[in-house]
């Protein structure tokens, strides 16, 4: 059903039906698209805000990334019509929208191409997609093989719909000139600035051929007539009627008709996207339609992926991790850390912490993009709640509510920067803000901390206004009063690592400032939020302490025991029962949940969180954002086998009995997995699809510095593998600071981890006076 | 394949796919539904601004109502499902989504109800929906006949898709205590501020069944399955799963398992609509969802479309031109007048057209409109873009955008009201603005008018701003310079009619005063903007003068035309000249179009007209807004022929040989038919399928006071009827100032109209003296 191939650097899938929703995603410094395994295709590109250029049939709503789309027959998408010419006999490939059952089926996704193999009919059908790094254009090739033993004539009819453009203006024909069919539009409006806002819009779809077809529609009604997407009428004639759209919605079909003799075969290269004007379309038909182009397309693309490898590979018994800790996970955090999830205004803690990740891809991102954000600080200290990238972008969606908790991850993803680096002088670095004001990234890491030690009540809890971390709960603080129990502890971490920082420089004042505003906070949370077995999620305007054993519904949060251990306000008696109350509570066979059990109904006094269906993104799920900080936080404690069952556990894929329930290739970590199990067990375990989470950066670091235990510090790097009970040895290929490590591990009758190089063991587990460019073995063994 | 029943008080079409967009609609006081033949539906209510209750399968934006709705598989509708449980033959009722050819169809569409009867496979399956007047609930009666003469087992599956309703919280299953299926959502939201405005809205759909089913399915793909909407995998079992959707495409889906005797019949009824709460639910099933609710509902709502049947009935040679102005076209005026469009910010102009309409209908509804409308007026006498109706409502779309046109149809509209009532004290009302302001109606109207002669530049040409009436031409005159050749000319006539109102109320000063501006404008017209046979569009910011005859494109707009000489700018001579270059370019043969020759590209001087295609509604259509106008003043200069064969091209329906071009019954005017006949002859004379239009007001005027000629003055009734020359006679039955005429209108050998009453000829074709609640015998000899 699903195997991987390539060494796991692809995945293949047997069935369209399977797992229907299985996709893929490509994408490359402009865009980004996700194919179903069935053919149905989310693009977007950056115009500079994110555009489309294959649309819905109807007017759709601009809005964020959504989980779980729903796709439906007039979904956008990249079909095939395959008709055997004498028989009469019809499917599609990859299977939408015609769903003939196939003989053979694979749906293959590789790092940097989507490729299918369908057979029916004893006809043989390879798709292939390919981004090149800087372009928007999607390369398609078809080949058809005739496999039957006998003279086929067959009609190959690529069809491509473009969808509704615009309610202003929207019309498609073929194109001798440019060799295929171009749909145009005007991006609608009203106000006479928009126009001038919108005149420089790539506004047209072109779909070209590299050898011009025998026939082609350009109307989406036309070609459906009454025969319907599964039957198209125009796909009954001898050929298709040459048609156009005016103020119709546009297609992209072509025909080609094959007469193909016993094993031979035929193949076919496609490009499809958007273009300002008719010398842009043939601009990119020149550059990249021929074979040549595909083939330079394939290369950079596997080159700009491979640039993002990461600095570690592991060989464990557990060869699915393995595959996805090599190729698939690197590849998601550089995704984030490179394009930022294709959005020109990230929220600040996305932001930071998926160039967090590309600490361990491209430390050099990181160091610019922390700066960046930094530059956005505002008067008071305090961080915006979206950074801001391009020119003209502006705050959106969820930017515009006012959340409390940005200034925590400044120290919290900067930690793992300098221990991948030690690059302290950075923090030296000049940061000139919007009004002018010039200061050091170390100031105005001091200032952002001291922004959290201002926000806090009379108990010295930190405010909540209209929402923290997993934004959710807008209703709790509004008023002004509210306070949030996990940015409580979560403060009290990032000043506890800034207060770390400071010691390093030597600044002893500061040190003690932010120790003790930590130190503060942790006792107001013991004082005010500790239910016994676990911290309470916060408490409202008027007062009602939530996430407690008296409430039936959401009774225990994920988030504050994570962030409690991290920061300490836990003490290890404390910890051990916070850690029994969540593996009693929110363990489940999908992975541990947010909270539990899930809502009901809604709280006026809580929020939005309580909107949401079980089974959606925050309410009861497995929301795998906060689920890797609970990891991170076991494996700080040692608690290796929590931490690996869990981990183990976000990655769906053969391993796991129940991926297809998942319904989820490995290749991406989604940014949840339906919860609720006990409630609407139906859907529990569900993937959202969605590749945008915060979750990678911190995997990637979990693995590396927890599992792997090799993590940097300020002169050295520590050695600590936290291998799980039934692994005996493992490998890990590390590079760190310019040097080249390869590591063996395993496990050994010895009481604390030691480890030898070059035939001595070393006195403390720990590398020092490493040499960029050296290469270094060493054997690890542990306890 | 068209015809008309009950007298034309039906129109019943009895093909599904000869014109496919063929649809009806339905309104009441808070809601509006239009459904095409095949099934698919368009319906929003009123909570306070429009919502949906039945959505597409995505996330649709926000829109105002857009003309060729583009339908698709998924798109809603209403949809019943008929299978043979013997032979597992399947059909669906009207039409889609099986699109089986079925024997016999026909769709029904009356005053207050839609109705479908279709057989198959020896099954008679009739469809009924009517709206109760004030209710936002759909009464749908399906009936099952087995005319097969032999027992039969037949499962009847009505599928309504409820769609995608909310990206935060969307499910759906079957209450067997409510009795059907309840879908549930939470209209997203991201700001605290929109929880207090979204949390009262009605955000459930139920469909309810009057009998319990055999079984259900509330989740949409569940349903569909593999099969697709055309062949559903769940019609394939023994019964529907009774499935539910969690965060899921919710569906309401029921099936009946019938055994009928031959001749059997079996009759079921369902109820489809929004609600806020289970208890409305409740409340709504107990008053309608019942043989008497039925009955009840649909007596209120044939007597609320009959409380709108307009002032006059007429009997021509033409009998198809009767039906349409007997029944369609005062149910359309009323539609207009009575709920608005259903919107909260009509456009101005359309506000007062509509409720001038009102004026022949319910002339109290226009004199409060015509107050209301006042009441908004802005200090310098401007009038806003968009009237507000109700608290909270704010401008949107169209109506951000300044338009200098809105004073004009003060005087324009009124005097519609005052010739139909004579209700000159109600000028004297005292209408109090924003800013607390009172003032009367008169004085309000004039310094509307005082408004209109300051925004002239200096050639006393009118300033165009970011558009006027069509509202297309927003390039023209935003840098302040550039003005308007319609807008001057139609402020003569705006300034004309009001000198009259001012001299009626023996103002002799304020009438010279407007007067004299009036033949300013003109002067100034005649000056700058005659162009040898027409008037010109307008001059640009830049001074470029258009719609002019070295234009290629755009060369003749038809407003400036017909608005010279409603308002006088013309003189005889031009008047013959316009009226041959008119007859020369724009008229085709599916109207008179409102410029020509179409754009075929973006003149950044003119704005969005350029950027609709030729067939959308500006670029070159038959755009019926403006035609009435050029028909209006046909009417007004005698031009008798070519006014009624330019109206009766408005009417779709058998006897236009194009009918089945224009795709729509004969049951509305559309906002346009496709225009460019010559460059686009395939889409040409396509209808909009859009009843919002303020084309039907002024054709019941043009019809009442031209071709019935029965125009009321001061203090009487003014007889000059306008029949074409092929009619020898017709019948009007008229109502006016509360007396009854009978008129009979006969040609004859008389020099000029002669009107007999009581055996008496009256001195001049003038009716005086009239007495409320009289009803009087008219005879009239035209010559």
């Amino acid at each position: 059903m699903l195997r991987p191939t390539d060494d796991g650097a692809r995945y293949e899938l047997s069935s369209p039906t399977a797992m229907p929703h299985a996709a893929g995603f490509l994408w490359n410094r402009k865009m980004m698209i996700q194919v179903t395994c069935r053919g149905y295709a989310v693009a977007q590109f950056m115009q500079p805000e994110p555009a489309k250029y294959a649309h819905a049939p109807n007017m759709e709503a601009t809005s964020f990334m959504q989980p779980e789309q729903a796709y439906f027959a007039h979904h956008p998408g990249r079909f095939f019509y395959v008709k055997d010419d004498d028989t009469g006999e019809l499917f599609s490939a990859p299977y939408e929208p015609v769903r003939a059952p196939v003989d053979r089926f694979a749906f293959s996704v590789g790092q940097s191409d989507l490729a299918w193999r369908i057979e029916h009919l004893g006809i043989g059908i390879e798709l292939r997609l390919c981004l090149p790094p800087d372009e928007v254009v999607e390369l398609w090739s078809l080949r058809v093989t005739n496999l039957s033993g006998r003279p086929r004539r067959i009609s190959v009819t690529p069809y491509f719909p473009i969808g509704y453009m615009s309610w202003m203006n929207q019309s498609a024909e073929y194109r001798a000139d440019l060799g295929g069919i171009v749909a145009s539009s005007v991006t609608p409006y009203q106000k006479v600035a928009d126009y001038f806002k919108n005149k420089d819009l790539k506004d047209k779809t072109f779909f070209l051929c590299e050898q011009a077809p025998d026939s082609w529609e350009a109307n989406q009604a036309a070609f459906e007539g009454e025969g319907g997407l599964h039957n198209p009428s125009a796909l009954q004639g001898a050929a298709l009627a040459c048609g156009d759209a005016r103020y119709e919605t546009p297609a992209a079909v072509v025909q080609y008709r094959l007469a193909l003799e016993a094993g031979a075969a035929s193949g076919q290269r496609f490009l499809f996207g958007p273009a300002f004007d008719d010398a842009e379309v043939a601009a990119l038909r020149s550059a990249w339609l021929s074979e040549d182009g595909f083939a330079r397309a394939a290369a950079q693309a596997e080159a700009y992926v491979a640039g993002g490898r990461g600095c570690a590979r592991i060989s464990t018994p557990d060869k699915e991790f393995d595959n996805f800790v090599n190729h698939w996970l690197p590849r998601q955090v550089f995704y984030h850390g490179d394009v930022n999830r294709l959005t020109t205004d990230p929220q600040t803690r996305n932001y930071l912490q998926d160039n967090m990740g590309m600490s361990f891809v491209r430390p050099s991102v990181m160091r610019a993009a922390f700066l960046h954000a930094l530059s956005q600080q505002e008067a008071s200290g305090a961080m915006p709640d979206g950074i801001l990238l391009a020119a003209g972008a502006q705050l959106k969606y969820i930017n515009q509510v006012p959340h409390t908790d940005h200034c925590v991850w400044l120290p919290v993803c900067l930690q793992a920067y300098l221990d991948e680096t030690a690059d302290m002088a950075m923090l030296d670095e000049a940061v000139v803000d919007a009004q002018g004001r010039s200061e050091s990234a170390f100031a105005r890491v001091g200032r952002a901390m001291d922004w959290l030690l201002a926000e806090r009540d009379h108990r010295a809890l930190s405010f909540i206004a209209q929402g923290d971390w997993c934004d959710p709960m807008n209703m709790v603080g509004y008023k002004g009063r509210g306070v949030s129990g996990w940015l409580t502890v979560a403060a009290a971490y990032a000043l506890t690592l800034w207060a770390g920082v400071c010691e390093q420089r030597g600044d002893a004042a500061r040190a003690r400032h932010f120790r003790d505003g930590a130190a503060a906070m942790n006792a107001a949370a013991n004082a005010h939020l500790w239910d016994g077995a676990w911290f309470a999620r916060g408490i409202t305007d008027d007062g009602v302490k939530f996430g407690v054993s008296t409430d039936s519904e959401g009774r225990i949060y994920l988030n504050p025991q994570a962030w409690a251990i991290l920061g300490g306000a836990a003490d290890g008696a404390q910890t051990a029962r916070m850690l029994a109350e969540v593996e009693r509570q929110l363990y489940s066979p999908y992975g541990v949940t947010m909270f539990a059990p899930p809502y009901s109904a809604m709280r006026d006094d809580v929020g939005r969180v309580t909107q949401k269906h079980p089974g959606s993104a925050e309410n009861g799920a497995v929301y795998n954002h906060a689920a890797i900080f609970y990891i991170f936080s076991l494996y700080g404690i040692g608690e290796t086998e929590r931490a690996h069952m869990l981990l183990r556990q976000m990655i769906p894929g053969p391993g796991d009995a129940d991926y297809l329930r998942r319904g989820q290739l490995p290749v991406f970590i989604p940014n949840y997995y339906r919860g609720a199990h006990r409630e609407y067990p139906r859907t529990a375990g569900r993937s959202s699809q969605l590749f945008n989470t915060g979750t990678v950066s911190w995997m990637y670091r979990c693995i590396v510095e927890g599992l792997c235990g090799l993590r940097g510090d300020a002169d050295g790097l520590t050695i600590n593998p936290q291998m799980p009970a039934a692994w005996q040895r493992m490998d890990v290929e590390r590079e760190f600071r310019g040097a080249r490590f390869q590591v063996h591990i395993e496990r050994a009758d010895v009481k604390s981890v030691m480890v030898r190089h070059e035939g001595k063991f070393l006195p403390q587990a720990r590398m020092t006076g490493i040499v960029a460019g050296a290469h270094y073995r060493l054997d690890v063994f542990v306890p």
